[in-house]
């Protein structure tokens, strides 16, 4: 074997200045929560969606950006703490990862991280940071698929047919943070056109190995107004796993 | 188009007995609820989860049998009214399927639900029976995945790397109850060996064509503790939908 060409900046990129950045992009709309205000805004027992969210992050020794719509950049200044960082997002949400970055200062380690995971245990974002440290590119968070999952062709708008079903053992339902080094999550973003709403897939796509670490059931995203009931209810229950 | 020798028999399986029975299995084990009595004698604010998945079934207009491991029949039939039939299964689930089969007289529509789904609104066992009744051999409810999916190669016990990305639009987490006409389920049940635990999986395998309806959130599976602790924390709420 021959060194390659490449192996002197492969080197390079080994040295990864370990310092953390956690983007939090909190632009998404409230509509699938029947909400008029941004779903990041949204209450959740006297705190909003994206306080509590930043509350979990808070331990970690990372730098923390919040990107949210330009106009909402006062308001989520005087929620957070004076030392998170609030940029305004762009109209996708490629383009707000984006202005995080940008923001990230010098930060080796990127993390982005759905406003709309509230509760996700602060040992999901060790575990990601601490595969990032071991030496990989880009590191995510997944959980086993308990459902019977199985593959349909759809019919008519009430009924579908089922074509195959899926080895479940194989799957991972991917939540946040989703963790890079920060040439890793530029290359990725490096194309896109701003419509991309998984980080790992736009990495996967030019090829960056992407490796998974064990998520948690608290890490659950809020979608729909069940998902809304159910974070209130683990709330109620003061049942939070931190 | 010439008529198929099977046109004749196929004319007679379409006058199916419309009369409907439901088959509750509820010999699994608590196990992995960390609970040392079966699934379904678990306690949930007073009531077993047997209790409640029966409560849900009682307006059907549907003969309902139970099937319990043979030292809990006694107790089930204390708990249940008295109309509710109920039978011992045996050591796989398939068994205690064909047990409750034995049970379920002549009905020609036949529901297999899970017990550890008690909270399965009544509309969801209506949309299957509707089904069948308008001509499906093999019914059962689903709703969309809201997770990301990624395929994945275990690396070791803590670490995985990604092979793909799914398109999620293609897929349906499985809810219970599975209808079938009687002729499908027991054809399905013929050549398993008692490990299945998915009927609908069976009648796939035998090219019964299987047709997916619209679940409901409500109808989510208890399988772990935090599952467990969901379903109280919505019995908590009030905001069961029947």
């Amino acid at each position: 074997m021959t060194a390659t060409p490449g192996s002197a900046s492969a080197a390079q990129d080994d040295r990864v200045n370990s310092q953390v950045c956690v983007i939090i992009p909190a632009a998404g709309s409230g509509t699938r929560l029947g909400e008029s205000i941004p779903k990041a805004f949204v209450d959740l027992h006297g705190r909003t969606i994206l306080e509590r969210c930043v509350d979990q992050v808070l331990d970690l020794d990372a730098h923390v950006v919040v990107v949210v719509p330009a106009d909402l950049v006062g308001r989520a200044r005087l929620l957070l703490p004076p030392h998170v960082e609030v940029v305004a997002g762009g109209a996708h949400r490629s383009t707000s990862v984006r202005a995080g970055l940008a923001a990230a200062g010098d930060a080796g380690i990127i993390l982005v991280h759905d406003a709309a995971r509230p509760l996700t245990p602060a040992g999901v974002f060790r575990r990601v940071i601490d595969a990032i440290r071991a030496g990989h590119r880009a590191v995510i968070p997944g959980i086993p698929v308990a459902d019977t999952l199985k593959q349909i062709e759809q019919l008519d708008t009430d009924l579908a047919r089922v074509t195959t079903t899926v080895d479940r053992d194989l799957l991972r339902a991917i939540q946040t943070p989703q963790g890079f080094t920060r040439e890793a999550l530029v290359a990725a973003h490096a194309d896109d056109e701003g419509l991309a709403t998984d980080d790992a897939g736009l990495a996967e796509r030019i090829g960056i190995p992407v490796h998974v670490v064990e998520g948690h059931p608290m890490a659950m995203k809020i979608t729909t107004p069940w998902d809304l009931r159910v974070i209130r209810q683990i709330l109620d229950s003061g049942e939070v796993v931190t």
